[in-house]
């Protein structure tokens, strides 16, 4: 499925399930594609900080892709990400992702190096060079440690380099500031580059989003409730945003689910995403919630606060 | 003029005017408040960032203050920002403020010094019981590089030592899930803290704090276009999302002013506060629109940028 | 006592004894100034971080600083703090150390605001031009969060703005750089700015700052062994290195003690100063290890790996 | 060859000449060893971050640290960086070296995704436990944004994760304290680790860290001149420290080199690897002074300024 139109909707960085050798449990991410696509999800993003993508090995990232293509079967779009340290390394994935039938790739500034915005420029206009799909920047300082400035995103997006912004720098301001530099919210389309999709990455304020300007959202926790989150665009484009904030602040307390991981026994990451999956696991979606090691799983407890969030949201645990 | 209520609304933090000695303009600042309350400000922040508390010796702080107090003439509550490093320090400040006629305290967590939430706790909670002012958490990371956690702020706010929050940390999303826990948008009188006011210093998304259920703006831009927020909060009360929205964007187009200064010349206050002073002077409000040493001033091309800006918003210069 | 010549050897920051009133102790100040000057220094710091001065009120600050001249009593220089948010603010305290007494004065950069160093130089030069003392940069950037580059330094030193520099960066590699263009090791005599004074804040790798040609050292743990330190600084003058790393290493054990207030009951100010006011406590100098509100106190347990630490290092506890 | 003694003495971090195409040039490389072992030097480092690892394909990582390990010859041994995000992607650049000929590995902290001290342990013991290499730890918070704690690594050495560490960490104070911890400099065979490795990367301050009883260094500039940081290293263990910082000084005014390229039009990746390629390509030990892409190439005028240095310290151009 190509990206005839620009990029909207509800995005959901999809999680990658596993089985219990640590590798892609294929038969789960064809399930939770199920999940996501029935929620009416308007695209995928695999391979995306929420699958684990850096944990993976390459031939896992490929398992990933391909069985997220084939399992959305050109119901919605998938984009793909692809991250890596430098320029090189990521035209590599970006030639593998193209090869398995991704619609748009997503990549990041350079990281580990240390960069500069002319070199940053440089490895987005080559990356976009070297392979034929529309590419979105991914702009994420708690992964990548510097900031895709406005002035040089907006260079990229009217030279025709990036089709979309995936933003999860969490600077609100400085995304609505860009939305108006391109024309706001009512004038975008007639703005000087009209085509160009923003996705915002702060899935607690999804609704503020919206009504800033924004074409979609790329929310982790909308993988454990996509259809909530379709609820909440739906509300936004017609206009009640009462609604909207509403079905948000219902999200918001599920995903206080993130923080069931005591801050003294792991990281961030094994605290969120592995409350993300075990939520998919009781659920009945995938069969682990098992995250990729070094991260820490959630013990009886954590997962047990998992349980109680999904019930307090409306979603009961099936096992 | 006490708080009898929740404190909401349009809270500007007032510019404070030089003379040609680098003293306090009383009369330019007696304007000043006559320019925000004629505007339709629900109150007035003496003495924040905005003012260059940091720059201003104690006794001009006395000076604006008292002169903010007077001419407020008790049509709006007036909160005093009470900055300094630590406990003792800011405990004189707050008493100086209290005689003055403040209404309120806005103060920050200790800086400065390396400080711990438990450390923080008390020193609000010792100010709190030293002066008997309503007490407003002053959130402000870009200045005291600590971040006030959302179960710090809840803790004091339920023990009553915390009126309020002003939360200038461009953290929307941790706003947001404080938001939710106090009660949300609709539930906040049925929350913990019924009576805990949040007010937001993003001034760029102030339309989607209102939508999450903050009370309150405290937008630095507001000292030059006082009445454009009140119309985006009026909107926003009103439930037009969309008019508060267009306001904003409004605003976000004049805001833009405060990029006139080179980033390769002045520091981010001198180009900001610089900005909003020489609007002022510009819109024959103030008599000068110099900043206090060290800051630097604006180039007259710099200046002409500001013109601009208040053109396109539809605020002529009218020097 | 002025600065006739460089500033040179060991200069301990002073720590700020208390009473049971939280009031500087004046007698206990005293005592510890004599402990220091008959440990063999070579100049006093006053109203240091290691003083808490951030932490005092300015009439504390002058109880302290009285204390200190009065104590010193002109056998070694006393350079005096002048801490505070910016230039107008700093130079009030510089104006209040001339009149106290004080032979040097030692400022930082601006703090709380955001700076740039354009303005950071206006700062010291206004600040020297203000007060007719001998002035040190003070570069701490855990302190005011931003760090003084070298060619800024090297410019102040080199109009005479700046007499010398109080180096608490952590960065030996950038002042490793500086010395060197300064002259070097052998050739400061005749380098650019022959009287530039390099003390290092570095307190566990005096030794290496003094083979890279620094002048002098202010440790705060040299409050509790000021003797150790000046052994040190004669071996290495003396060019015995390994003597003075051996001496080195018997302080940077002691210095451990720092680590006695667990993390996650206090802040690394509370655990560092308490552990230097009880080591004076146990030693008989001091009658109270108490630091200022609201820093948290030292338990009894961590009370006795301070007298631990003392013990290991050759300094039995005499209470 | 196998490590058979702890690693000790100048051990640089290769660098990865290109050809003209951008591919890694053999010759050049095997040239650049030949350059460094005749120089003295008592190890080397290939795939470390002054080789662009982070910039390289797996492809041209496997040929340039197999083109140094055939030029070693088993003279010296060769350690090889396997950098990656996490756990299983470093598992198997580190089975690659193993084949390759590697005689040790050199790992960092999982970076991209938020990690955790608990996390970071594990990744080091399962690399150890699935490769049969000594394995050192590579302390960079520059690149990965994490530090490992001098806790950590002392529970890593003292289990046998870990062979030694390479500390690019800046933090000579926490270092210094790491070696005393590990016995200091006269009783590290005695200590709780006899043979445990302390190599820094603090290349302008290698005298201090030889004096405070580090093993060894790896300083990018030693591709440049590695006699001299030979000879800094026999004077020190010579005991003749003042030759030993006299060498530092030298180096230090060579190593100012990489700030010939303009911060504003680079990063100082492209800076500094770019000028000590360039410095080889005038040497006429390279053939071609390219860093790979996106770094920008220095200009005509920065490469002058690299000869001028070059002069300097006593190493003229032949080209």
């Amino acid at each position: 499925m190509s990206l005839t139109a620009p990029l909207h909707g509800v995005v959901p960085p999809v999680c990658t399930p596993l089985d219990d050798r640590g590798e892609v449990d294929t038969a789960s991410l064809t399930r939770l594609v199920g999940h996501l696509v029935d929620g009416g999800v308007h695209g995928l993003f695999a391979l995306g900080s929420t699958s684990e993508v850096a944990y993976l090995t390459d031939a896992q990232r490929a398992t990933a892709l391909e069985t997220v293509v084939t399992a959305a079967a050109g119901r919605v779009p998938v984009l793909a990400g692809v991250i890596d340290t430098t320029t090189a390394r990521v035209v590599q994935h970006a030639r593998t992702a193209a090869e398995l039938g991704a619609d748009a790739l997503v990549a990041t500034a350079p990281f580990y190096t240390r960069t500069h915005p002319k070199e940053i420029a440089g490895h987005f206009r080559r990356l976009r060079a070297a392979v034929g799909l529309p590419l979105f920047a991914y702009d994420i300082p708690v992964a990548v440690h510097s900031k895709l400035s406005a002035s040089l995103v907006r260079e990229l997006a009217e030279d025709g380099t990036l089709a979309g912004l995936k933003d999860s720098s969490g600077d609100e301001g400085g995304l609505r500031r860009l939305i108006v530099e391109l024309g706001g919210r009512e004038g975008r389309a007639r703005g000087p580059v009209p085509h160009f999709s923003v996705l915002t990455g702060s899935e607690l304020t999804v609704d503020a989003a919206l009504l800033a300007g924004a074409d979609g959202v790329v929310p982790g926790i909308g993988n454990v409730d996509p259809a909530g989150y379709v609820r909440l665009y739906d509300a936004a484009r017609a206009g009640d945003w009462v609604l909207a904030a509403r079905e948000q602040e219902r999200l918001i307390e599920l995903f206080a689910m993130v923080d069931v991981g005591p801050e003294q026994d792991m990281g961030r990451s094994s605290s969120a995403l592995g409350s993300f999956k075990e939520a998919l696991r009781l659920l009945g979606i995938i069969d682990n919630g098992a995250t990729v090691f070094p991260q820490i799983p959630l013990s009886a407890e954590s997962v047990a606060l998992v349980a109680e969030r999904l019930r307090g949201a409306g979603l009961p645990p099936v096992r």
